[in-house]
């Protein structure tokens, strides 16, 4: 890491002077690292000095800076393509009308209060800017549940709830390594006081019974619960070895929850998610044009110049914050430097896709109270409504089909028609619910790839997955002289709001040094 | 478990005639073994014909009773000890005054709409019967955080976050058991493809780096979070197996969340957990009596006359459901049976105390909502609120000892003065949020082996441990005469308000087939 930090700083101090130097280094946090959990981020009231800057879409990234930069006394003007903020935060309620390119207007019908978060869908508590952004703005938020050991995994034509599958393996697996321990294959590692330690503790970890055998008494589940008086509980008989090992697709069921941003617990706003876009927004409303696409980036001078819709128009200004996804922003005609082009080119986005249906809430009657469900069909994933518990109705998220199973299945669910979709997950809650797919109505889908001004939720180039990433992804942090970038895409935290909140803060740092340095005279700038 | 069953039904039949086997087989659930996920209980409607049944207890099996039952046409009457319904399920409030025997008074000084639930204090999903009220009486419902991969454990003078020790665990597991397998230590369990299958699985299920070594990526949580631009993240330095083993404190939090009755997700009515018991309370409040503590219990003819408080009163009914803790009634005097006065002696209650101070929520701002804490420290775990998260007060759990790390630490923590109780608990804060203790405002404690008309929990005596229970048990299941029996203690889910709801349930099942009996011809009851 050490080793492209210096030469992403060396690269810079060629290209520019001393200043660039500067730049490149409160880029990439050096000056400024900002502890894991922080005061909330702020600009110095006042820096903005009445200097515009103009806001190249209103996602998250864009309102979190039009709203911090407004406030620090910038003159903000936001250009969104669409007819709504919060880009990928898009929360469907009844009467909004769903485009999809290539497939047919769909007009949500949800009764009041129902709602399809289609993108973002939860936060976790690690995310404390878009937290912090909710509690400051005064957003009510509610738990969301994402683990339930009630919810049911759907795979190769068996259903077991999910405490069965995760207790199982962990039984199994204590069991396993039991049995080596008591044959001596790990002597190296653990002497005779480690070896009767670690034997103790697997019998309470794996719920080891006698003879060393997994014997669950109640964490998979029972087959008959127990009960009052004499009705003792039968604990379900655990599955073999075999029979996990040949689950494939269990893998990433069993380890979600335990995925640093999937841990336990979650939370959304009361309401739908894109109450906190919401909040950011209404305060600089007045300064963001919806409906005005940009045509092309330009510099100008000192400053930008940003050609935009409706109709044939230019927005002047002396800083510019470009938020659009790499894969729109790469077709949009520029004046950046051709080493920016190429890191911009053939960054392919994930193309996810949600289903959501209207229904009553027979899942809670079966005890199913929020959380996932999995399965091997190409819904993949399907998520219980965290809100709004023992009301009659609730929003079921039957398809969030992202690859999470088999990445095959987000562009084959995309390139389906939107009634082969509800009937693919009409049969998956069928037998995850038996005899309760006919109370499923109202459906309304989303396939990301087909949504304009998104075309897809994050990169899925490979350059986004190394623990450091590679030249393509820092250059594309490189600012284009007044034109700095954000986005959860120049963030370790992408796809999600929290990696468009950081990456705004950190571009808002750059515009503000490079604001300072600007009015600073060449002598300071050189000391 | 058929040899208990057939024994007891035998037993029964040499006592009693052949509708105390029928009474005993009701009892038993034999003839209506309730299933998992069943339709709300309920009695036929007019079935109790006006027939006087006196309830001994207004905890939650005998408000369950009385709500049953008086909808079903009983005439109800309750007699309660207390000035107040709920038993075991206590919420405090400000303003509201502390008894306990051998200790000063206390006021709870807590602020509006605050509350410490000193009782019972979460529902699982698999707890139908008591979502079940909670959905049929309109009582609003939250998710209870009961899992957060955020709060720490303090064990030992080290304290880590729960995230690490259970993705640390489960890597050094997988990593030993990799080195097991690729020794060839399972090659009796496993074929060579199994092994292959095994260690694939292994790689993801305890991420297992190069060298087959556990390498932790995120799941253990971070020293510096993943940020914007080039903040890419320090995943945290996993522990050493030893320092696992050397824990042995950890093994219950490691595993409390896989209980059953404490896997997620959980929940909490809105605003306290004694709304359930209020709602059931509600429709038969004129039925109540309070300040009423049962002097004696006496058979009269076929029916029974109950001695009571205030003053010297007596109630006659023709059946009566006692519901009264195992501990206390046997020290009633009563016309019991000799082998249900033996069962009831010597049972011990487990002496578990809460500690609750209202405090500026500070948790939130270091990214801990809800959940639990652990500690080796007496006051053993600290609930963080799941209510009203982001508001400015929150009341903080600060001790929760029931002997999850230490059998030792609840009478050890219940002798105490409710000073050094604080004290304990606000150096244990401290620890875990280094200079916020001072925070911590208006505590209050309670010791339920010290609060009267409790003096425990529920029964620990070892009878109540078995997967089948022993004679002990199932003689305090068995009615005497007209009165029969409820309560937490007689169900397999102590502890817990579903296992008073069941226990309930089974008592008035008893109870109508006893009416029903009754009122049979002797050839019908011969049949």
């Amino acid at each position: 890491m050490g080793l492209t930090r210096r030469g992403f700083l060396e690269r810079l101090g060629l290209a520019g002077g001393t200043s660039a130097v500067y730049l490149g280094m409160e880029a990439l946090g050096l000056l400024n690292a900002p502890p894991a959990s922080a005061e909330p981020f702020a600009l110095p009231p006042g820096s903005g000095r009445g200097r515009k800057v103009v806001i190249l879409g209103a996602g998250i990234a864009g309102l979190v800076c039009a709203y911090e930069l407004d406030k620090a006394g910038w003159d903000v003007i936001v250009l969104e393509a669409r007819d709504r903020v919060a880009g990928r935060v898009w929360t469907i309620r009844g009467g909004d009308r769903v485009v999809q390119t290539g497939r047919p207007d769909q007009v949500c019908g949800f009764g009041e209060g129902l709602y399809l978060n289609a993108g973002a869908a939860r936060i976790p508590t690690a995310h404390h800017n878009i937290l912090g952004y909710a509690k400051r703005l005064g957003v009510p938020i509610e738990a969301m549940v994402n683990s339930n050991r009630a919810a049911k995994w759907d795979f190769g034509g068996r259903t077991v709830e999910g405490r069965q599958a995760i207790n199982d393996v962990r039984g199994r697996v204590s069991e396993l390594l039991g049995k080596a321990v008591n044959r001596g294959a790990l002597d190296q590692e653990l002497s005779a006081g480690d070896k009767s330690a670690m034997l103790q503790f697997l019998g309470a970890y794996g719920e080891i019974g006698e003879g060393g055998v997994y014997t669950p008494l109640g964490r998979s589940g029972y087959d008959e619960l127990p009960g009052g008086y004499t009705q003792s509980g039968r604990p379900r008989a655990p599955m073999a070895l075999t029979d996990i090992l040949g689950n494939r697709g269990w893998i990433l069921p069993l380890l979600f929850e335990e995925i640093f941003d999937q841990q336990a617990p979650m939370f959304q706003p009361v309401g739908g998610m894109d109450r906190i876009a919401d909040a950011l927004y209404r305060p600089v409303a007045a300064r963001v044009r919806l409906n005005a696409p940009v045509a092309a980036i330009r510099r100008r001078g000192e400053g930008v110049r940003i050609e935009h819709g409706p109709g044939r128009q230019h927005t002047d200004a002396d800083y510019c914050i470009c938020t659009l996804p790499v894969n729109l922003l790469s077709r949009i005609p520029n004046d950046f430097s051709s080493a920016k082009r190429e890191a911009m080119r053939d960054i392919p986005y994930l193309p996810s896709v949600k289903v959501g249906f209207e229904s009553r809430r027979f899942w809670e009657d079966e005890g199913v109270y929020g959380g996932l469900a999995w399965t091997d069909s190409p819904n993949e994933n399907i998520i219980y409504p965290s809100d709004r518990w023992h009301s009659p109705k609730g929003v079921l998220v039957t398809a969030y089909t992202a690859g999470w199973i088999d990445q095959n299945n987000a562009p084959r669910f995309t390139a389906m028609s939107h009634e082969e979709r509800f009937r693919i997950c009409r049969e998956s809650i069928e037998r995850l619910h038996p005899g309760r797919s006919g109370e499923l109505e109202r459906p309304v889908t989303v396939a990301w790839a087909l949504t304009p001004w998104s075309e897809g939720v994050g990169p899925i180039h490979p350059d986004w997955f190394p623990p450091v990433r590679p030249g393509r992804y820092t250059e594309l942090l490189r600012p284009e002289g007044p034109i700095v970038f954000a986005g959860e895409h120049l963030s370790y935290v992408p796809f999600w709001q929290e990696g468009a909140a950081l990456s705004a803060h950190e571009a808002m740092k750059v515009l503000t040094a490079q604001a300072r340095d600007r009015a600073m005279p060449p002598s300071a700038a050189a000391a």
